[in-house]
Order: C-alpha cells, then sequence, then structure tokens
C-alpha cells in the first residue's frame, strides 16, 4: 500500500458508508461523484460554478491531455490544478480505456499498448509505468493503474488473460508509482461478468495493497441488475478502510444502488454530456427540453433548487437556448446537471448518517418515477396589443 | 419627438460627450458600448458575468427574436428582460438589416419588406408598423426605426430612393410608436458615403423629432477614414440634446474616433464574436490565442485587467481551451473581450470628464500599435522527472 490517501469510515448503513477522503488539495466527504474533466476542463463550466456547486473532486483524463497539450507541458506548467485553476483534489485514469475506445490501430501486448493519436496520427505508448508517470507529471492526486479493458461481450479466456495482464500491470503500477503524502494510486478490478474473475482479481489486488480499489469494465451496455451483481460479488471482497471507486457511473439510479452495495466514489460523462444535448437531471426526472411541450412554459426547471439554473430561468427559455444551440445553454443544463448530482450526493450521505439510506433510496426513486410536472397550462402566448396589425 | 427616454449630458470635450441615458430599466453612462445578444443571449457568457463586466445595456436583434421564439410569445412571457434574466436596458434593432443580409426571398416595396425566415422558409412581413410593434412586444427600452440598408457600392439613386424610403418609414415608425415613460424610438441616418444624402437624411430625421439618433450603414467595409468623414458630416446636424448611435461598431479605435466625433452609442459583435474564435483583445492589441507562440507561456492575458478571465488563466491555457474547441474558451475570452470594451468606455468617459480625451486616445492607440508582449522566455516544458522513462 502506497498510504498517501487518507480515508476515514464515518458512518454505515448496511452496506452504504459515508467516509472523507483526504488527499494532497483537500479532504472530500464520500460518496462523492466526480464530474469529468476530459481535456482540464469540464466542460461549458467555469471553476466558480463547479465550486458553488459542490463539486469537491473532479476527474481528467490521461489520455486526452498526454496527447494535448501533453503532460510535460503541464508539468512545466505546474501541474493540472493550476492549469486549470481547480484547487480541489483530481483523479486521472490511466489512459488506457480511451487508447481502446477512442485510438485508431493500437497494438496491445504484455509491455503495453502502442497507439496512434486520434488528432494527428503519431505513434505513443502507453505502459503500466508510464501512465504512472504521465499521473504524476499531471499531478493527479488520485492515479489510476492501467488495465486492460476487454470490450464485452467477450470469451471468458480473452476475459481471463485481460484479467491476469491487468493484476501484472497492477504490480508493475505500484512498483512504478513514486509514494507522496496526500497522493495515491488505485487498483481496478476486472473479469467482465464473470463472477469467479471478478472475484480472483479483487483478492488479487487487495493483496498487491492499493490505496484504493476502483471496479472496472462496467456500465458498457450491460442491464443494471448485472452491474449490480458484480458488485455485491466484488465488494465485500474489498478492504472495508480504503475507498471504493466504480468507474464511469451512471445514472441517479445505479449510483444509489451501487453505494448501497458499498461504493464511495463515482465519475460519468452523463450530467455533463446530457447538458449538452438539452437533456436535465431534476427530482422531476430527467427533462428534455427541445420538446416543444415546454416552449411557453414560464415555470423554473426546479424552483426548490439552490442551483440558479434551476430555479431562476424559464423552461421556455431553456427551450429556446437549447432550439438555438447557445452556448449559454449548454452552460446552464450542464450547471444544474452537476449541481443535482452533488446534491444527490449530498442528501445520500446525510440519509447514511441517519440510518434511513434505504428510505431515501426508495422515496428518491419514487419521485423520479413519477416524472416531470404536468404541461404548463397556463395563459399561452398571444397578442398582448390586439389593436396592433398583424404581419402575412 | 416621444420623449420617453431621458439623455443629459455631464461633459464635453471638443465634439466628445459624457452623458447619462435614462430609460424605463434604468441609467447608464454615456459613451456605451452595447454588446449583442442576438437571441436573448450574449452569446457565452452568464447575465451575471455581463454585469460584473460592468454592461449596462445591452443589445438584441429583432429579426432572430421574430422567428424564433417569436415576440409574442416573449411578450406572454413577460417580455425580454425577465425571459433572459437581464434586468438593465435593452436597445433592439428593427429586423430591416438582418432581413436584407439572411432573409432569403426578400421582396421590399413602399409598404415593407416580406421574406422567408432562413429558419424553416416560412414567409413573414416587415412594415415599419409592425417593427415597432415587435419591439414594443419583446419591451425594448429602445426601438429602432425600420430603414431600408443598401448594399455598398450603390449607385446614387439607389442610395437616393432608400433614403427616401426610410425618412418616409420614420415618419410611419413614429406615428406607430406607443410613447410610454422610460421607452424611446430612434431615427436612422442613412445615405451611404454621398455626403448631401446624409445631410439631408440627418435634418429630415431631426425635423421629425426622434428620442435619439442613428447613423447607419457604415461598418460595412468603406475605410475608417470614409466613415469618420461621414460622421463629421452628419454628427453636427443631429440634435446635441439626444443620444447618437453609431450601428454596428466596431473596432476599439473605431469607437474612439467615432467618440471624438460625438458619437454616445455602440453595439457590434466584435468582441463576442471574436470570443468565439480565439481573438482576445487586451491593451496589447488583439491576440490570436490559436498561435503556438502561447502554448507554453504561463503568463495572464493582463495581470493588470481585473477581469478574472484576463488576469486569472495562463495563455498556455487559453491556447489549449481554443486549440480544443473547449466552450470554457468561448466563455473566458468572450468575457475578457466584453470587460475589455466595457472598460474602453469607463476610461473613455474618464479621460472626457478630464477634459484630456485627445490624450487618452493617443495614448491608447499607441498602446495597441506596441502589440503583445515579447514571446515566453521563461522556462519551456521539459521532463520534470528526468529518471522516468521516455514512451516511443
Amino acid at each position: 500500500m502506497t498510504g498517501g490517501i487518507g480515508f476515514r469510515l464515518k458512518a454505515q448503513d448496511g452496506a452504504a458508508r459515508v467516509g472523507e477522503l483526504k488527499t494532497a488539495h483537500g479532504r472530500i466527504p464520500t460518496p462523492a461523484f466526480l464530474p469529468v474533466g476530459t481535456a482540464a476542463t469540464v466542460k461549458a463550466l467555469t471553476v466558480e460554478m463547479l465550486r458553488a456547486a459542490g463539486v469537491g473532486m473532479i476527474l481528467c483524463n490521461t489520455y486526452h491531455l498526454m496527447l494535448r497539450p501533453g503532460a510535460e507541458r503541464i508539468a512545466a506548467l505546474g501541474g493540472l490544478h493550476r492549469f486549470m485553476r481547480w484547487t480541489g483534489p483530481i483523479l486521472t485514469d490511466s489512459g488506457g480505456f480511451q487508447v481502446m475506445s477512442l485510438a485508431p490501430l493500437r497494438r496491445i501486448s504484455d509491455h503495453g499498448v502502442v497507439f496512434r493519436s486520434h488528432l494527428d496520427g503519431r505513434s505513443h505508448e502507453l505502459t503500466p509505468e508510464r501512465a504512472v508517470q504521465l499521473q504524476e507529471l499531471l499531478d493527479a492526486d488520485i492515479a489510476m493503474q492501467l488495465d486492460e479493458c476487454v470490450r464485452l461481450p467477450a470469451d471468458r479466456s480473452t476475459l481471463q488473460q485481460a484479467v491476469e495482464r491487468s493484476l501484472r500491470w497492477a504490480e508493475r503500477s505500484l512498483e512504478a508509482f513514486r509514494p507522496r503524502p496526500g497522493y495515491g494510486l488505485f487498483g481496478i478490478v476486472q473479469g467482465g461478468t464473470e463472477r469467479d474473475l471478478r472475484r480472483h482479481s479483487a483478492c488479487q489486488l487487495t493483496a498487491l495493497g492499493f490505496d484504493g480499489y476502483a471496479v472496472g469494465g462496467l456500465a458498457v451496455g450491460e442491464p443494471q441488475e448485472a452491474m449490480f451483481a458484480v458488485l455485491e460479488d466484488t465488494v465485500p471482497l474489498l478492504p472495508p478502510e480504503r475507498p471504493r471507486y466504480l468507474m464511469g457511473v451512471g445514472k441517479p439510479l445505479d449510483l444509489l444502488g451501487a453505494i448501497a452495495r458499498g461504493i464511495d466514489l463515482f465519475d460519468c460523462v452523463l450530467p455533463t454530456r446530457s447538458g449538452r444535448t438539452g437533456q436535465a437531471f431534476t427530482r422531476y426526472g430527467a427533462i428534455n427540453l427541445k420538446n416543444a411541450r415546454h416552449a411557453d412554459d414560464p415555470r423554473p426547471l426546479d424552483e426548490q433548487s439552490p442551483c440558479p439554473a434551476a430555479r431562476n430561468y424559464s423552461r421556455a427559455y431553456l427551450h429556446h437556448l437549447v432550439k438555438s444551440n447557445e452556448i449559454l445553454g449548454c452552460i446552464l443544463l450542464t450547471w444544474n446537471n452537476v449541481w443535482f448530482y452533488q446534491q444527490l450526493m449530498t442528501d445520500a450521505r446525510a440519509a447514511i448518517a441517519a440510518g434511513r439510506f434505504a428510505d431515501f433510496a426508495a422515496a428518491f426513486a419514487e419521485q423520479q418515477r413519477r416524472g416531470d410536472l404536468p404541461p404548463w397550462s397556463g395563459p399561452k402566448p398571444c397578442l398582448s396589443m390586439p389593436s396592433a396589425p398583424e404581419s402575412g
């Protein structure tokens, strides 16, 4: 164990936990949701908006940053926090997942993966050692080991080979990691939906001793129950005194289900990406602002939300911004969504601390199921000056 | 004269004036620059950012708003201020200029102009009366008369016809305008670069009596000296006790030259549009953030600026955001540019009040001419961990 990241459990309710993660760039309460700041910016938001939304920690993507502007350049500029003016903790992924999903011409071997940049076609190599080094250059508080992600469905022998290779890479990552107070390295459990492979991966990783443990390779299209089944198998094998991170998840109800199964950390592009395509997460469920039902609706997204984007603007205005492809539409909906996710985590922590997490999760799910407000039935737009001439 | 807009001259220095415009939605000091909020949003900025930048008044485009979401809809939703949450004064154009530049299949007659929407091809009509009505529906503090804009170069008889038609439309606009305290209608001087036509237009409009007078049909590609020559001919014919507005202008030095010739109000898409294409206005001149010279530069755009976008982010980061087409790049550069324009107006007003406007304008022009800082010559990005392995 590198031991650089502090983690303190503060409350437990069933398998759900409230904790506090202590990093070089501050403490954050868990369960926590990390908005994704792929290219050193959480798309469409300023860091001030992130802070106002209650965001404690963000995730950045090593693959994107190593290609542009380059990890060495960010290091020379004082690291990622200073580069993007985010003073809180940052978790970076290893780059492996996006090499497999974005880069053309990948060649994977035990040594690592050679690939071409999707930006300019230049060749790069990612090894477990280089992935650790890149993340240190970026100054990530939490770095992730390089792992091999297999596209599902995959046959068992492919999954098994990937698990074994990922474990060898986990060991090399730990050796390459330079322990520093407040900085840590997480191992990643793989194995698809093969329960014994998952268990094997979890036990072997735990024996190696990481600062925290991620469950990877989920939220890739499998049903929610399959994801929860993997968590039920895997999480109990992870050391309770270390944080657990479910990568790339997910929808609000995915988060609550995973918290109930002992997960502490999440990241996902859903709130930010949805915010750029007209979707708002609200206590009434996900609302598509492109829908014409909002065109004349003077009501805000949610008048009870503390988020200015949810409380201060009419749905009619948001609809107009989205239909007009205005940047402000992306800004406001992303802000609303990130805020909603943070509020969900805040509420979840309070419910766990109060020993009523199951009730909270059930009530939240029920509220989401009820759906949006009935369509606006107040005054429709009409000529406010009846005497004025109508144009053709 | 409709008399609804207050205007008080507070200082004069040569032809340059400091004034205060009083509207239904508050007072603003002049000279003033109005950022353009075409579709009920100043692109890429929140209204809070506008206010922080010192913006007092904005311009919105009637053409865009009548097509989407519709002026009647905005009226039913409480008007443009409420719709977009901008509490300060708003000036709207008549729609005429953009019908001529954006709409396909225009047919112009003395009655008005029939055109098809560039959005959905549906037919619309804009008459002097309808333009006034639309702007009242939008709740514009200052409305503009419909005028006929002729593409330059144009022969004299075409220009003359357009001037005469615009004068007839000016009269009809005044008749259609419903006087309300704090609301006003501006006439528009036309005539291309034909000096006698401009003088004729200015005198006839003045005789009709508007709340303010705009000079239109400039900044359409003619040399700066031609624009200034028109102002020198035209402005002295306008009543000194009423505000004067130069439409669609311009670059920082255009503004100072026009202020020196007695102009009080400006609007232009330049600071906002440039901000979305990587250009930053600074006291060092206009800086293209796409340029590779900024890639390793840890210096801010301007450490002395009070604008967070200019002061808090490295040029390296701004360069990265622009190269990566990140929305935050648009946000920060637009904010910088709008702030820069507002600061220029603040400084111009102070210089006029102090009786040193000519010196101020000369010093500003000289500073702009000196250009940007020398390229960054400090540490270049290098491996901060020399012992680490290099990847292929």
